[in-house]
């Protein structure tokens, strides 16, 4: 729980945060919304961006100086649960939007966030939350300027759903696509796959493991940026987060044409993590990561590429996982440990649901 | 439920469509979840649009040619019904957002849109609804280009929730606040109140009325680019959706230290809604409108505004509802039929949960 800040009066905090958890009343549009809003969401993002009004404004000068394209994404969170090692849903929403900025080469500026949020989530809960996403957002120098909140019945939601919108600016210049690797490029990863989903899946208890397993939740925008500037060739970023890894090689198989090998020893995996896919019967290649990069890069440039993210908190452990070929299109297989070759699929179904 | 359109082979439809209800699996990141974004929403927006990448794309100068700043606005949508006369939850979430951009007087461009469905919806009635959100997209003249689909376990959300963000253009020149109207100025509105939240109310069921009241959910954009044409000196228009007409008079009054005086007999209420407000001891000034704005112009103005509303479809009610004065700052009251005057605060709580 955060303490006041000095310049509150107690005893005004005191009236607003008599009321402990979340009411519909709070939902309705009216005093006890501004309410809530003023006391969780106006405070934690600083009083200052979220306007009267329900609409922000930008100065599109701002952003021409920057770039020639905006780019434009959303993402809801259903995260379960809402505090997990590592970080929690307001973090996760923060981060997720500014990875799928980042990952297209855009610059993150501007995000929105609509909540909707269960009765009787308590207001100390949301407001960590919303703090945690104030300091995610100033850390990853984007600004949170606009938002909406919706209170549902008890059982209606679980807790608390999140969803961000995120704004920003493409450098003229900057082409990256799905649709862009060609034989002869390497895959890279700036570091350890599978850290999120099984942080989440331990953290919800209901397996019974407990593992040291942290989220890797990160803003990545300031990352690729520096592999960029060291790689400019590089055809293609993606965070693999739902799906895992492997979907991602496969959707770059699949739009490219090509075909995709990895290399399981050169697969960076946490042996924590391949313990527990162990126990559970799980493949690490299909957990969620919310802070790991695939990067598809021309050979020449590969060397650079690593180098640039191990020079940077984010890609310590960054390095080549494998190729792409031009054979056998739109297939992704693994050089196995014993030597032998598998076929990596997209997933098909679900492994777990409610991982970001 | 929408035919098959003529170039779809049955065959294939049918293999898509031997799921009939949406499964965890549908948002797991893979294959089903692919299957089921082309399938419902793809097909929806028409192919175009919603990219491969988690991020669309747009070229700076296609905005800047049209204004000097860029408008964002989020909404999210509960509403309980999915689907209600005059509407459903993807008109809504469309309308909302549109609305949002268009009171501050932007022009709504690209929308995104996230959905958060619960396990067990059927794709009939998802898909419905993703029709409807294209087809007022289309005649709103706004692009869905982005979006992200969340599924949740049943039993932890309730059946569909959509979030939608806009992107608009403010042109240069256009300056509206709710901090600027001033004594001496006239409360307009474009037509009935009250409709949408009586309208939502009687389709719960679980008021045993029956009542012919159809929402007014529209996309209001079109009049204002009319009203602005026609009285470019107007202060501020806002929609008047949860809270009412009452709880935007107020927010008035306040951010601009006004006091606002209403006309009972001259603030048009459909018969069927006054005499539903009745039976249930509500007042018809705090329920939602989705197709309704609250207009302060200078009184020099006032006139052609309402000419202008009138000649617009969605406007033939439009009317002068009330006066600015000077004295008692932030107050609202009501000059009542039997000629007495009370004060119309702001909602304290809420009506009713979830009627947008």
């Amino acid at each position: 729980m955060n303490s006041l800040p000095p310049m509150v009066k107690p005893a005004r905090a005191l009236g607003k945060l008599f009321v402990r958890s979340v009411t519909l009343a709070h939902g309705g549009g009216g005093k006890a919304m501004k309410d809530l809003i003023d006391d969780v969401f106006i405070r934690a993002f600083d009083g200052r961006g979220l306007p009267l009004e329900d609409q922000a404004r930008i100065e599109l000068a701002d952003i021409a100086a920057r770039g020639d394209r905006l780019a434009f994404t959303t993402d809801s969170f259903v995260v379960d649960p809402l505090v997990f090692p590592g970080g929690d849903i307001g973090k996760l929403a923060v981060c997720g939007t500014v990875n799928d900025l980042a990952v297209g080469g855009a610059r993150p500026l501007y995000l929105s966030c609509a909540a909707i949020i269960e009765e009787g989530l308590a207001i100390d809960e949301l407001r960590e939350i919303a703090n945690s996403m104030s300091a995610t957002a100033r850390e990853a120098g984007v600004k949170i300027i606009t938002g909406d909140t919706k209170v549902v019945q008890r059982g209606c939601c679980d807790k608390l759903f999140l969803t961000t919108t995120g704004v920003g600016v493409i450098h003229a210049g900057t082409r990256l696509g799905v649709d862009r690797a060609q034989a002869g490029d390497v895959v890279l990863v700036n570091g350890m796959l599978g850290d999120h989903g099984a942080a989440i899946l331990c953290a919800r208890g209901d397996m019974m493991l407990e593992a040291p397993i942290v989220s890797d939740c990160a803003c990545l925008h300031g990352l690729i940026e520096a592999l960029l500037d060291a790689a400019p060739g590089i055809r293609f970023i993606r965070d693999a987060t739902r799906g895992g890894a492997a979907t991602v090689l496969n959707e770059i198989a699949e739009a490219s044409g090509v075909a995709i090998e990895i290399d399981e020893d050169a697969t960076p995996i946490r042996a924590e993590v391949k313990a527990f896919c162990e126990i559970l019967g799980l493949d690490p290649l299909y957990l969620a990561n919310e802070g790991k990069l695939i990067v598809v890069a021309p050979a020449a440039q590969a060397d650079d590429a690593v180098a640039a993210m191990r020079a940077h908190a984010l890609g310590r452990s960054a390095c080549r996982i494998g190729q792409v070929t031009g054979d056998d299109g739109g297939r992704v297989t693994m050089r196995t440990t014993l030597g032998g070759r598998r076929i990596v699929d997209m997933l098909v179904g679900e492994q777990f649901p409610r991982i970001c």
